[in-house]
């Protein structure tokens, strides 16, 4: 990995070699998070923003300069990565912006975001000679990490907090993982991995640990800014649990800056649920992360103890960015806003950033001639039953036309398409 | 459209000008199924195999000048089409074949191949000006209708069949349609559609009744030839419910004939389930399609009157193919073998054509040299119910590493991979 320079504690400070093994700060134990720190000079005798353009690679592997994988690794077969990014100028006008993209991760192969942190998961582990590679997750990470594994014959065992939605499992078991639902939390389900991890000497896929992660996630960024044909939006919006995301995001626009193809770095609004909102709360008090109740259906940022804090809330701190909170009710707003004007689907978690990005405008924190790109994290159909929530039930008919038409005819607005 | 000569009856071979309001043939009926017959030459003048090595418009819109559709026409703002093909190496050795290939149409935007024909009717409609669009459907055409239409602010009616799987709803409802559950089976919400289209005069989506949506299928046939780099497999697998997926396949590879771009056809095979079969019987008694009942968890293909036997049964026949059933067991088991091996999470109906390609290696009917791709039609999180039934129940453990170890060691084959 001539692209890599070393392992650095965020903590300390302190520099580790980037060699199988290395995992957190021996020093500062699980808050020594070890971020990857590049040669930008060596990536940039490498890439440029014209090789980009004969580029035909449209996966995360376009940016492989970027990654810390050697450029011969095997890797999943799964086509993750360069998701649609929409212009979605209905939606723009209805929450009062002039100019909004909507990045749509729900496109990966098991339809999240974190198919980009669990395809460099699949490769690290094979670099390293591994036969099994373990994670605890609320469920993203884990499908994520069971599909790209089962693409290359790698064996995976996952542990999820008893709340996780039955299509998140289901995907887990058809993927063949071994799936151990922890009776608890999801910080218990976390606690019993990383006993199970130390007992077995398996590969750590759990995002805060392990430093390779978040430069999956960057990937999102890439694309982003790639897609705009290297334009910094004014803000980006993300929605944040763990923090992972957010923290890899931030790390995705630091490289293009570091390499030259961006002369800033965006805005970042930090979203999570009301119920649990341990960084917002950070954010605003400007101290420590203290951890909070799990209580939001948006399952996918339900983390109390987020392990990523210092990444998450620098991404924000750095760029000048907020944190905000919205509550289940927006979120469920924001599905149908979403869904109604632009025909995507995202999970709750996957929209509580335009829900959060909706209250920013209005309260003018984001002002409307400001360009915003906001990232759909997963897909709606994950979680069907929050989706039925936010959607209501369907008109029953008998299958007579009568019928129909009585029915249509007490339908409020129904036939307000005539007039338009 | 100079690239469209007109539209031709499969009946009686009667021509019509490719005009607003032109649907079945008025001479023969619902029987009177129309195709877009194309001026190939005029074609040949616009594309070559060299163009499409410089086109970077990765979605179906790459293929314009194989669609019935003006140049210059607006389209839906969702990314449709260029699905991965993923060569299934682990798989492929599975059921005994040298060479598979996986074409993963779940990866669509409403994650099915429908998106394909959806985005033609969303054209269509709008170029004729109409204000809502209307389709009966088992699930998927009718989500793909829906977010299409919404991505360019068009109104939509839905009617679905009582049985319709939450999912599919859920995405109807999310996209802003008005779903109609019509209390009766498929047949019946098709009929009501029919009366309802013909009161209010809404474009119709019906996909066997609208000549154009079979040329957006087909370009799933455009597409898997292309990242062939314009070889032909031997044989092409597609589950066959109303028959109009399996009819615009062949179109699709019969146009690459027309121009020259490739010099055989491939064999199809179709595969119905077998508790739902009127194509498989008509194949094998030689005569016309008769209704059975919809006795198959496969949502999808259970349509116990197809609409589009003709070009179903064509598609087959004509390319030296065959119909083949398989139990809902067997179309269980493809799920999880297809997921085990490759990543890839497929509907019940999505994965029946893997089903029968894997009973259709067995019977000898496909030989282990000859190469296939099989097409997965819809993503498995649309049908999570039948995931789990598929792959059983997670383990469930408590926080305890002592209790998750006797619960690991007491799991027949975990430890396997110690000797892998």
């Amino acid at each position: 990995m001539k692209n890599v320079k070393h392992l650095e504690c965020i903590n300390c400070g302190k520099t580790y070699p980037a060699e199988p093994g290395v995992y957190t700060c021996p020093d500062c134990g699980p808050e020594g998070i070890l971020d990857v720190i590049y040669d930008y000079d060596y990536i940039k005798s490498r890439v440029s923003k014209e090789s980009f353009k004969e580029n035909r690679e449209y996966t995360i592997w376009r940016y492989t300069d970027f990654l810390p994988i050697k450029p011969d690794s095997a890797r999943p077969r799964l086509r993750v990565g360069w998701t649609p990014l929409y212009d979605t100028a209905v939606l723009a006008e209805a929450i009062g912006l002039d100019k909004l993209y909507m990045k749509d991760d729900g496109q990966n192969p098991t339809a999240s975001l974190k198919d980009r942190a669990s395809a460099i998961a699949v490769v690290k582990a094979m670099e390293e000679g591994a036969k099994l590679i373990a994670c605890s997750s609320t469920g993203n990470a884990a499908s994520s990490l069971a599909g790209n594994a089962a693409s290359v014959g790698m064996r995976t065992c996952i542990f999820v907090p008893q709340r996780a939605p039955q299509g998140k499992i289901a995907q887990l078991q058809i993927f063949g993982a071994t799936v151990i639902s922890v009776q608890g939390d999801y910080r218990e389900a976390f606690q019993l991995s990383a006993e199970a991890i130390k007992k077995y000497g398996w590969y750590n896929r759990n995002a805060a640990i392990n430093p390779y992660l978040a430069e999956g996630k960057k990937t999102v960024s890439l694309e982003i800014c790639e897609q705009l044909d290297w334009q910094v939006p004014d803000w980006v919006v993300f929605s944040v649990g763990d923090g992972c995301t957010i923290g890899g995001a931030y790390k995705g626009f630091l490289d293009l800056y570091n390499v030259g193809f961006i002369d800033r770095l965006p805005k970042f609004l930090g979203v999570q649920a009301s119920g649990c909102d341990p960084l917002t709360r950070a954010f605003i008090s400007g101290g420590k992360m203290e951890p909070t109740a799990e209580n939001t259906l948006a399952d996918s940022i339900a983390v109390g103890v987020p392990r990523n804090p210092e990444k998450a809330l620098r991404a924000v701190r750095k760029t000048g960015g907020v944190y905000i909170n919205v509550s289940d009710d927006e979120i469920l707003a924001a599905m149908r806003l979403l869904g109604n004007t632009s025909g995507i689907f995202g999970e709750p978690a996957g929209v509580a950033g335009l829900a959060g990005l909706k209250k920013a405008v209005a309260e003018g924190i984001i002002k409307r001639n400001e360009t915003v790109v906001c990232a759909v994290t997963g897909n709606g159909l994950k979680d069907v039953n929050n989706a039925i929530k936010a959607a209501g039930e369907p008109m029953k008919v008998n299958p007579n036309l009568d019928e129909l038409v009585s029915a249509l005819e007490q339908r409020p607005g129904f036939f307000d398409y005539l007039n338009q």
